[in-house]
């Protein structure tokens, strides 16, 4: 293996740039262990500073998050002629130009991959570029830009009007200060044009996807069709009937029990439908700096990983850690007691948690065949609870042994 | 580009292995079509005929969906020895024998795919493997086991005691006639072995994994967490904190807004969460011949596909197909009209949605500013709901242009 140093040429270094290059720079070594060699940026290119042949000169690999059509689109096929292998969180540029590149792409036999473009942290496009490629896809349906979908959670559920909503986006670094792109839909557009090409195996243009944003959307309609039980959510959609193809981009009721209905927040998610697949969703955070920087890092290890049999084979890939014990482990608790029905029990089950330090969240008595004590702990140690059950299990009034369950907890 | 068929060696030909063959014969062209090469498959070992030797020495690759240990392990261990890639669909094999295979794959330099062994069509292996192979993952929560999420939907659902609730996942399919595995935990233990030894770098074998299965939960406490708000389920799980990891599977209660709750029936959903990811979320099929059977030609791509730069690029890959008209396209609707208080409008609207074939399942007047007579339509073709919108509009008492919003309904 060769030592030498991984060189990337960066262009653009606004939030997506700059979360890549400390993301890179922390794991590199990390890299560097499993591959052989270390990635490094040899030069960065701003809109006042670096020079863009001398860092097309230095690299192997340009990654471009700067945006807009010009002058991107002239850097990657200039990076691509030149034999280079090219990453783009790009959507506008391949969404349009698509086309154009991958013919580049092809000539030159270089990667050009856009993992970022579509979904932020959701890896949707490696899915279904590599592992789906062969397995026909006959739906799409995706909320695929955040920024709506935050503006949408919040008219449910602070009863914001449409204004409200994405001025509370915009406060909290969710909505650009121009949100055109992403309330109108066109950027939904972009992204739906990419995956209905990857997916279909066609090549779907983003001035062909008829979209409709949420600009235009009146709160009185968001709160009848909560009120009748579905959310509202910015869908884009893509499927392909009987060798044919439609995309678009539209608000919709979403049926309440349609796994897109719970995506809440700036949340991206994605349900690919198919004969094979049946239905498989892929969901997780659509932007952010460091959540972009890691989809453009998967993309570059595909590049620069494609020399041998997979990261796993690597003898750097594994190490040795250190076991954690349950005992250990914090997480409220569900515990039930069979018990005998007389005075003072429930003191006494309350005394042998309070003699573990484990707090109490809820009791609930239930009386049928024995009485049942339902206790939710707020969060505790795995073995104080453990221990509590079994001093509960020795008092005379135990009738079986507790019954001890751990609660998942939404932050989990 | 060769025109060689591609030959892959077939061990195994139950459920998975036959539709393995199947979908392989389907696809195959269309693999040739990107990549240059069609996979056929040479040779075919099941208990009663094949011969091992003569497969091995025609196939490139070798499939094994036969299950079990011995002779799995011997066959895979001679097929790398032999320079063979391998792709594999055995969790328990992979979950006890993995050092020893990775190694032998190391040090003959070819694949060892698995996909098919952890969750069937949700293709979190690769995600870890590739992704996200420099993304420090901290926690992995995960429901991988669907005949158990089967049958504990079922208790919840329609209050069947456990052993009713097996029975009846028995009857449709879901278990097995033996289904300790299953529900014991065992399955999802080694599941979680494997994903936690890509996930955290590091060796986690199956033994070391606690696991509590179902097969002890009473129907009581699902009733008494439903009756509390919280669905049962089987967790698998494996964190990893200051260099020390832990792996295990249990029944838990879930919050009721975690993604895992709504994970209903024989699905399966892998949560990964890490800093740089905050939560990514899988969801899909976790079993079936065919889901399965496409998880293992996805890893037979990433084996066939890497003498390229992708898929994307290669010159077969796009194809041209037909266009959709929106006015075609069916789904149900949700209309809102702000019309004059007048008598007759209901049945006015109602007509003009009539004399379009568009069916109303529910309607709701609201009185306000204006009177707002909200309908949801039941499934009706895009053109005609809106030739009846453009309808009623025209008539004297509507105040402004109804809306018109799609439903996406669950089984879109």
């Amino acid at each position: 293996m060769s030592s030498e140093p991984f060189k990337v040429g960066l262009l653009g270094h606004g939030t997506v740039g700059s979360a890549f290059a400390a993301l890179l720079a922390e794991r590199a070594g990390e890299i560097e262990r499993f591959n052989g060699r270390a990635p490094v940026i040899c030069g960065v290119l701003t809109r006042t500073r670096g020079d863009f042949e001398e860092i097309l000169d230095g690299a192997e690999l340009i990654v471009e998050v700067m945006g807009g059509i010009e002058p991107a689109r002239e850097y990657l096929l200039a990076a691509m002629c030149a034999g280079k292998d090219v990453v783009s969180a790009n959507k506008q540029l391949l969404s349009q130009h698509g086309e154009e590149l991958f013919g580049v792409a092809r000539e030159h036999d270089v990667h050009l991959r856009f993992e970022a473009a579509v979904a932020g942290a959701v890896p949707v496009v490696r899915l279904l570029e590599e592992s789906l490629a062969a397995t026909p896809i006959e739906r799409i349906h995706g909320i695929v830009n955040g920024t709506t979908n935050f503006i949408l959670t919040r008219m449910v559920s602070a009863g914001d009007s449409y204004a409200a909503a994405l001025h509370e986006a915009q406060e909290r670094g969710y909505a650009e200060a121009d949100p055109t792109e992403d309330v109108t839909g066109a950027d939904a557009a972009a992204k739906i044009a990419i995956l209905a090409s990857i997916a279909f195996h066609t090549r779907v243009h983003t001035d062909e996807v008829a979209y409709v944003g949420i600009d235009g959307l009146d709160l009185v309609d968001v709160e009848h069709a909560a009120a009748l039980g579905y959310p509202v959510k910015l869908i884009a959609s893509a499927m392909q009937v009987d060798g044919a193809v439609v995309a678009r981009v539209h608000p919709c009721l979403v049926e309440p029990d349609h796994p897109l209905a719970s995506v809440h927040g700036a949340f991206n998610a994605v349900m690919l439908r198919g004969r094979s697949i049946r239905e498989v969703i892929l969901e997780g955070p659509g932007a952010g700096g460091e959540e972009t920087a890691t989809a453009v890092i998967g993309d570059l290890l595909a590049v620069i990983g494609t020399s041998g049999t997979g990261f796993l084979q690597h003898d750097g890939y594994y190490r040795e850690l250190g076991r954690l014990p349950h005992a250990e482990l914090r997480s409220p608790f569900y515990l039930r007691f069979e018990v005998d029905d007389e005075p003072g029990v429930l003191a006494q089950v309350a005394q042998a948690l309070a003699d573990q330090q484990v707090s109490v969240a809820q009791v609930v008595q239930h009386s049928g065949e024995g009485v049942h004590i339902v206790i939710l702990t707020h969060s505790a140690r795995e073995g104080s609870v453990r221990a509590a059950a079994v001093a509960v299990a020795e008092l005379s009034f135990s009738r079986s042994a507790p019954v001890v369950l751990p609660v998942l907890e939404r932050s989990e």
